[in-house]
């Protein structure tokens, strides 16, 4: 860095990457008290501009693989990812990008912790010139069950609500319905990949529905990037130290093999990254260690299994009494 | 059944689904010789047309799973289905569709035994009335060690190539290279899913690249549906009662987790009958019974993994000496 950066006033790109930064390491030191393990960091750089910061924590004694990871990527944006994109593109300009987020799935080793995730992101269109002509926010964080302990979906559901209604009544109801509707395998009869959360994107200052300007908009959104702390912190700490069988290791396994399936399928941000030229293996960190495919039955009535799928029903979790 | 059907001569369409009928149940019958067990079968009909039946050996003494399914649907095109489709369709036309063929993928138990993949299918394209306006055949097979033995690479291309030099020279050359294109998970830096084989699609009657006629065509894709008994059955008995080790079990897991990637990401067939509502146990049979995502390594030289590895570059398995 010269001097002459360092007396550069922050630009807007600055901040948003110290933003993204801060927040990848405070989730590391989250999962890392979580665990009592350490997450080792891999480093790498995309052709065409940016990279990104991949930890993993492998064969922890709580995650048996948790992946916190950070990148900054930019450039020309890929034809075939423009489609996919959703921003305003004005015809006749071959769009650059600029994007930055944090993105975190966990896999816990007992089939009695769920497996979360969590994404918060900015992304921004402009010219060659870096005149921009589109940008917003995305993100959101969900709940993966792998034993059916309804309790849960409800203390996830009721300290997202809690985290969102900081900025706003109705952004806890908008986002939660928009999480179940975005994970679900539309393959598997629309069954949801697990109890939902929030989910959000293309979300711009000043729009009508959520009432938010620039500075609300970016407060809120940090709020969801460190939402774990008090959604899912607390569930490991009760899960952990349970028992557990080889039954529910089988189901675990079975549920993280529906897991693959909506993430290569039907993931928007999975099926972006491996277009857009990130780091294949940092992408595909959301997928579990150790995924099985049975052969097809249906579970057995009072049965975990069934317990399970009626949980995969979406449901006003945060209600309270 | 009326008598007026008994009397109505054999159509063409009649014809064909005999033809995967015969195919399936001569596949079977080779599967039950090689593994001693007996497929289950279950039938499904498709909304808007058609179905098919799944047959499966699950939990068999040399098959951990093999799926051997027939299919034969109809109705109108579904739009998204169109477009991946590839065939002639005029515009301002509603394409209706008929289909049939047979799919097989077997999974081994040992990882001394490669997997393969076995399709052959015939299409044709018609408007409302049922006047064809475009039909073709498609299919191939290929092998995925996941164990290096490069000898069963050669055994099986070999057989490939005097299967396919039966019904024309330049066959084997044009279908080999073709399945080198498509089965590359191209998110893996191009790494090949297994070793290869034939793969063909959009073949026509009296087409100059491979001058069949309609009779010469069908024969040409019997004998490739009909090639796992000379070309992977002799490779299953010589290795199915080899000793292995933990080390070998892992390998075929990673190796698996890179078939899944290629079948849900890349995978036309699949993303086809997702599509277009066939049963997606069915769709999704080719999915392996467990794999798993490793954290990422280089392979060390001189390893299995690196000598595995070194087997994904296409390569001329065919030459004699």
């Amino acid at each position: 860095m010269t001097t002459a950066d360092l007396l550069r006033p922050a630009s807007r790109r600055d901040r948003l990457a110290a933003w993204t930064s801060q927040l990848q390491d405070e989730i590391t030191a989250l999962f890392e008290s979580l665990d009592g393990g350490r997450f080792a960091e891999a480093v790498w750089a995309r052709e065409g501009g940016g990279g990104g910061a991949a930890r993993l924590l492998a064969e922890g004694a709580v995650f048996e693989k948790a992946g916190v990871n950070r990148a900054l990527v930019e450039g020309i944006l890929p034809p075939e990812a423009a489609g996919r994109l959703g921003g305003n593109i004005p015809a006749g300009t071959t769009p650059h990008f600029f994007a930055t987020g944090v993105s975190v799935v966990v896999h816990p080793r007992s089939p009695m912790v769920p497996t979360t995730h969590l994404n918060v992101r900015y992304f921004e269109l402009t010219d060659a010139d870096g005149h921009v002509f589109d940008a917003w926010y995305g993100g959101g964080t969900d709940l993966t069950p792998t034993h059916p302990f309804p309790e849960d979906a409800r203390e996830f559901h009721r300290a997202l609500k809690r985290t969102c209604d900081a900025h706003g009544a109705h952004l806890y109801p908008t986002y939660k319905a928009w999480c179940d509707e975005y994970f679900r395998n539309t393959h598997r009869a629309n069954e949801a990949r697990g109890v939902g959360g929030v989910f959000f994107d293309h979300l711009r200052p000043d729009e009508a529905a959520h009432g938010l300007d620039e500075a609300g908009l970016h407060a809120f959104v940090t709020s969801v990037g460190r939402a774990l702390a008090t959604a899912y912190a607390p569930i490991v700490r009760r899960r952990r130290d349970l028992g557990y069988t080889a039954r529910d290791l089988r189901l675990q396994r079975h549920r993280r093999a529906r897991y693959v399936e909506f993430n290569l399928l039907h993931d928007r941000g999975t099926l972006f990254g491996l277009q857009t030229g990130a780091r294949t293996e940092s992408v595909l960190m959301s997928m579990p260690p150790v995924a099985e495919w049975p052969a097809p039955e249906d579970p057995e009535p009072g049965s975990i299994e069934a317990a399970l799928a009626a949980m995969l029903v979406p449901q006003d979790w945060a209600q309270e009494g």
